[in-house]
């Protein structure tokens, strides 16, 4: 049996999960993957919480050098999230040859060109399922479940915390504010939430995701993203009524022509698409492949043991494969040479506003969708006071720039006192 | 550039799709998987099929020794189905090291042992990935997605047939025997549906995907077995209005203590469970790990080009990994010692009878359900006509035995006329 040590930087949520899941499999693993893992050291400044964990004392380090240049360590798992120490760390176990497994989605979108260099110079092994939708094998899937396929499309909900939010304002019909602060004392949102709420989270893993699925970089300043701060609870349930569900999407799509779409914002969704009914903190990711057809992957995205499953599984891959170790695209700093990012992308829209007299308002915002070639398919009016009518469409596929144009024509009507919001349709 | 050979044997549809894929992703293959993947010798009795594919006269076969013998040839995808003369076919490709990739359940579920002891005489790979659920990466996933986790629960929507065939009975209102001759004439049904209607075929998928799962051979006779045939769109109705969906469901469970229960047959489960929204041919698993948590894989679980994209995927896998190439369990015929097949499996129940008079029977019926210790959730009664009244009950979980025993006892009152239905109710 191959004897496998593993080194954890970090003793975090994920940290912690992950030293769970090995401690408490170790004979589990030895019978049914013949491989006998034992975490042989831990960088944590924290002495007190490794103890906690039962790790003996002299497995615990402060010291990078020391964790790295164990001869016992194989395998380096980095779940300390954010740039900087964790790439300098990173470096150093691929620099001395170590494999490095790591959940640092951030430090991944952001250098992975970079770690795979200096793994390649090391033949060091490069593994990162944990980095995009916590235990769902998403990566997996795309490297070695879908590879036969030409991925054309990509919508996941990737972020549990703004799913969570979400959810819980179109149940309860909440406001933003109130769902973000309950959240944020149940821990399902961070004190300082911005990486989640507006949407950094997911566009770091939609450039992961896109990447691996469009075989080319995809780099996170070509990810367009907006957050869902200004959503309001009001057009939840008008999306409700009309049949749709309101979803922070990562939209990825490929023209099988050098094409490439990325994008992370609010969507409206029918609710009879799968992704309508992922609700509370689950993730899902709904692929398209041009022979499969559309697969969907469902779970948990985020969590000690969920994404501790993860880093545990590569742990295993890492250990008991040795031909496939890094992604097998050009993975350079920006995109190969002959891609085209679109940014003028097309959408179905959602427009709610605010007119003083409905029939000669519509008269005239008729006239503007019409002048830049938008047609509608939905339109409602909201409401008894006939001074200060809610108006809400839905129009066919368009462009943004045209529907941007078309919304400012409306905003400048004298009979409209507010464009209160323009939400996407997707799907 | 590794080239690589690979010979197809039947065009039938997913030889077909396979041949498709293969043809129109060669380019694709060459960029994104550095391998140059050529079919290079098909077995086809019929010249013609081969022929208008567009496949070269020289490369086609009837006789399976020369394609074998072909030095080109590195990987045999076995398409046949059934279990003669496929088993020899495969044995003969695996008997001269040629690695082997199948579709085919059947034999693989019941032979599986001896092809794996075959291919590791000679070092040659074994992959089945197609053999279920089609173009879901569901075994993939099983071995390189969540094998960090102890897998305790696995539910499926397996056989495309049953649930296009249960879909329209719940939309239409329809009868199983005209939904079926009608799914028959649109190809969604064989002639001789027995395979799919009786459950055979989820059977067979439940083996393979168990014995993975809780890594230790579950042999097909260990897997409990009942068809939708008796479904009644009444049932369906029912159910329905009840807030259950009907399904032909395969149920594998592992109480982590070497007792293993695995079973296929009709269940009603809850709206709100993702299962309930698979819908027409898609298929899904639902899988719980101690670890992740549930997951939930969904897509197509048959065709040409979804099985012949998880065929082509294998070969992928095969071609590019070296190290792994068999299940990690002890494979033999039948399960390792000490493993314990449930069959008195606790569940809940639908049960439906119609009655002479409501109020006398239903005392009867209480007292009946409260000598075997069953208790009820739900009840109600349908329709005006006091001389024959539908009842319908749910009951808590309860043993099989108990619950066929107590509905022994009503058939025998004198008041009921007759028991139409007994469903279990999952989830």
């Amino acid at each position: 049996m191959k004897t496998v040590g593993v080194a954890i930087l970090g003793l975090g949520v994920v940290g912690s999960g992950t030293y769970k899941i090995l401690r408490d499999h170790r004979e589990f693993y030895r019978r049914t993957q013949n491989i006998d893992l034992s975490v042989e050291s831990v960088l944590e400044i924290n002495r007190q919480r490794a103890l906690d964990l039962g790790i003996e004392e002299s497995k615990i380090s402060d010291n990078i050098a020391e964790v790295i240049s164990n001869p016992n360590v194989d395998i380096v798992v980095e779940v300390i999230g954010g740039v900087e120490p964790a790439k300098s760390f990173v470096l150093a176990a691929l620099h001395s040859g170590k494999s490095v497994v790591t959940s640092n989605k951030e430090l991944f979108c952001k250098y992975w060109h970079e770690l795979e260099a200096a793994a390649k110079r090391t033949n060091a092994g490069l593994y990162f399922e944990a980095s995009c939708v916590g235990g769902v094998p998403i990566i997996r899937t795309l490297l070695d479940g879908m590879q036969a396929n030409v991925v054309t499309n990509l919508t996941g909900i990737i972020n549990g915390t703004t799913n969570y939010i979400l959810t819980r304002m179109a149940r309860e019909g909440a406001e933003y504010a109130s769902v973000l602060k309950d959240a944020q004392a149940l821990g399902y949102a961070e004190k300082n939430p911005t990486a989640d709420v507006e949407g950094y989270d997911a566009a770091y893993k939609l450039s992961i995701l896109a990447s691996l699925a469009f075989h080319t970089k995809v780099p996170l300043d070509k990810v367009y993203r907006e957050g869902i701060t200004d959503i309001s609870s009001e057009d939840i349930k008008y999306g409700d009524e009309l049949g749709y569900a309101l979803k922070l999407l990562a939209i990825g799509k490929n023209d099988g022509n050098n094409s490439i779409e990325v994008r992370v914002h609010p969507a409206f969704i029918r609710k009879s698409h799968p992704l309508a009914a992922v609700n509370d903190s689950f993730n899902a990711v709904f692929l398209r492949g041009d022979s499969v057809g559309d697969i969907m992957l469902y779970g948990r995205g985020a969590g000690d043991l969920p994404t501790g499953s993860a880093i545990v599984s590569d742990v295993i891959y890492a250990a008991t494969h040795s031909d496939v170790k890094y992604a097998t695209f050009k993975n350079t700093q920006t995109a190969e040479k002959g891609v085209r990012f679109v940014t003028d992308f097309k959408s179905r829209y959602y427009i709610r506003f605010t007119a003083r007299d409905k029939a000669g308002v519509l008269a005239k915002v008729a006239g503007i969708f019409a002048k830049y070639n938008i047609s509608i398919i939905d339109l409602i009016q909201k409401g008894e006071d006939i001074e200060n009518i809610p108006i809400i469409l839905i129009t066919h596929e368009t462009s943004e720039l045209s529907l941007r144009r078309a919304v400012e024509k409306i905003r400048e009507l004298d009979d409209v006192f507010e464009v209160n919001s323009v939400i996407r349709v997707e799907g």
